[in-house]
C-alpha cells in the first residue's frame, strides 16, 4: 500500500509528543495539525530513509519536524490570506483569534526545532539543521513572492521560482532529511534532491489543476476559487503566454473578478483548457524523470517513491 | 566600559550577514533588526564567552541567533497587542501591513537557526540548537500566559513563572549558549545558569519600575502606560496582595482604564510606591545573588557580567 498505516501511525505518535499539553496555545497548535492533513512531507522523509534502512526510529524526530514546519506555515498563511476555511474547517485564526493563531505558528515553529534536537548523533542534528533552517528561508522568500504577484503577472520563470521556494523547499528538504538520516552518500543525496525538486513542482502544478477540474467535495472548496481569487498559477501563465488577444482580454476580464457567476468560471476554465494539458503534460514529464534519478537504488527499496512520485499527480485532493 | 563598542560593532557585522537582500520581506526584516537596540541578549553571549576564551568569532553566530529570535518575538508580539510605535518609532506591521510582518518575523526565525547551523563543531551546533529550541518553547508559552492575564489577575507565582517564560527564558539561553560555545564544564554552566535566571528577573522587573518611574523621552513612551493598560506588573500583584482595602479599591478603578487622566496616573504611582520599593528591593537582592555566583570565574574576566547585572537594575530605558 502507497501510505502504510503503521509508519503514519507512528509519525502521528511522534507529533503527539511535542504538543502534550492541554492549554489554549497548545489546543490551538494541535487544531490543525491533527485535522488530516495527508502526512505527505513526513512520510517521504520515512521512506527515503527506508531505501536504506529498516528501523525507522531513529528518523521519526525529523520527519516530525518538517510537517511541524507545514503546519506552522499553514497557520500563518491562513492568517495573511484571510481564509477562514481549510480542508473544510474553520482555521485556526477562526476558532482561537489572531494573537493566539499567530503564537500557535510560532510554537510549531520551535517545536520542529525541538524535534530536530532530539535526534541523537550530532553530526545528523548538525545536517538536518542545515537543510530545514535554509528551506524555513525559501517558504518566507516565496510566500513573499505570491504575495507580490498579488499586484503584478509574474514570468513563468518568477512563477516557478516561487513555487520552488513556497511549496519546493519543504518536500525537497523532506527527502534530503531522510537521505541524510539514512547515511546516503553524495551520489544518492543528489539523485534524491533531483528527485525530489521534480515531485515538489507536480505537487504545485497537481493543486492548481485540481482547482480547476477536482471534486469540490473532496477539494473542501468550491471548483474554480484560483479563478474568482485571481491566483496566478502556472496554468493562467502559459495561457496568458499562448492565447490569442480575444481569449486573453476575456480571460482577464473574469480572473480576480469576485463577483463573477458560475457560467464564467466555467467558460474560463474552457478558456484555459490547453493550459492545463501543457501542465499536465509538464508534470508527466517531470514525473517520469523524477522516477529515472531513483534508478539507483535497489528496485524494491524505491518502489514506494515511484510510487509517492505518481500518486502526487493522480491524487484527487 | 560596560558595552564594548568593538564588541557591539562584531555582533551588528554578523547580523548583517543574515538579512543581506533588497527586497520587502527583507527590508521589512531589517526594520527593527537596525533601529537601536540595545544587544544585551548577543552581548551576553558573547561577555560570557570571553569567560573563558578570547577569540570571539567563534561565538558570534550564535549570538546572532538570540537576537535574530528576540526580534522575531518583538515583530509578533507587536502584532498581537497592537502596538503601533516601538523605541519611539513605528512598528514593522504599520511599516509593512500585517502579513509582511508576520512573515519578516518567520523569516528572522528561520535566520536565527541558519545562523545556530554556522557554527562548526558538531556537538556545539546540537548543544546550542537544544538550548535555543527549548527557549522559543518557552517564550511562546510565557507570551500565552501574559495574554491570559489580560483575562484575570495571576497569583504572584503564575506571574513569575510567566516573565521567566517569556523575558528570561531567552536571557538565560543566550548566557547558557555563550558557555557551550566556551567550553564550560557543568559546575560553570550550572553557576551561569543560576546567575542568568536571576538577571533575567530583574530585567523584567526594571522594564516594568522604569514604566512608572522612568523618563518619557528615553523611554519612548508615556509614563505609566502599564496602568492605563491594565497590565498585571510584579508591582501591580504585590500591591494587590498587600495594600488595605480602600487603597486597593481605588488602584482597580485606575487600572486598565483608558480615560484615566494624567493626575490619576501620579495617584496611582503614589499608591504603587510601597510595592515599587518592594521590586527594588528585590532587584538589589537577585543582583547580589547574581553576582555571587560568578565568584567561581577568573576576577578580572567576570567582571563585565557582574557589571552587566548591576547595569540591568540602574538603566533608565
Amino acid at each position: 500500500m502507497l501510505f502504510d498505516k503503521n509508519i503514519l501511525q507512528k509519525i502521528d505518535e511522534e507529533l503527539k509528543t511535542y504538543v502534550d499539553k492541554d492549554d489554549k496555545l497548545y489546543n490551538a497548535s494541535k487544531h490543525l495539525l491533527f485535522a488530516g492533513g495527508k502526512r505527505i512531507r513526513p512520510y517521504l522523509a520515512v521512506v527515503t530513509y527506508m531505501l536504506k534502512k529498516d528501523d525507522i526510529e531513529e528518523v521519526l524526530p525529523a520527519a516530525a519536524a518538517v510537517e511541524l514546519i507545514h503546519n506552522y506555515t499553514l497557520i500563518h498563511d491562513d492568517i495573511m490570506d484571510h481564509d477562514d476555511e481549510r480542508r473544510g474547517k474553520p482555521t485556526v485564526h477562526v476558532v482561537f483569534g489572531e494573537p493566539m493563531a499567530i503564537l500557535a505558528g510560532d510554537l510549531l515553529y520551535a517545536k520542529a526545532f525541538e524535534a530536530v534536537s532530539k535526534i541523537k548523533d550530532n553530526k545528523k542534528a548538525h545536517e538536518v539543521l542545515k537543510i530545514l533552517s535554509k528551506a524555513c528561508v525559501e517558504v518566507c522568500e516565496g510566500q513573499a513572492m505570491d504575495m507580490e504577484f498579488e499586484n503584478y503577472y509574474p514570468t513563468m520563470d518568477e512563477y516557478l521560482e516561487m513555487i520552488r521556494k513556497k511549496t519546493g523547499a519543504l518536500l525537497e528538504a523532506s527527502v534530503e532529511i531522510g537521505a541524510v538520516m539514512a547515511d546516503c552518500n553524495e551520489e544518492e543525496r543528489n539523485a534524491l534532491k533531483e528527485y525530489a525538486k521534480r515531485i515538489g513542482l507536480t505537487f504545485q502544478i497537481q493543486d492548481d489543476v485540481l482547482d480547476l477540474i477536482g471534486d469540490e467535495k473532496k477539494l473542501g472548496k468550491p471548483v474554480g476559487s484560483d479563478i474568482r481569487e485571481g491566483k496566478k498559477t502556472i496554468i493562467v501563465i502559459h495561457a496568458l503566454k499562448t492565447l490569442d488577444e480575444d481569449k486573453k482580454k476575456r480571460l482577464l476580464n473574469i480572473l480576480g473578478n469576485k463577483d463573477i457567476k458560475d457560467e464564467e468560471i466555467k467558460e474560463a476554465i474552457e478558456i484555459l483548457k490547453p493550459s492545463i494539458e501543457y501542465a499536465k503534460e509538464l508534470m508527466k514529464q517531470k514525473t517520469e524523470e523524477a522516477k529515472e534519478y531513483l534508478k539507483i537504488f535497489d528496485k524494491d527499496r524505491r518502489k514506494v517513491l515511484e510510487d509517492l512520485a505518481d500518486f502526487i499527480i493522480s491524487r484527487i485532493y
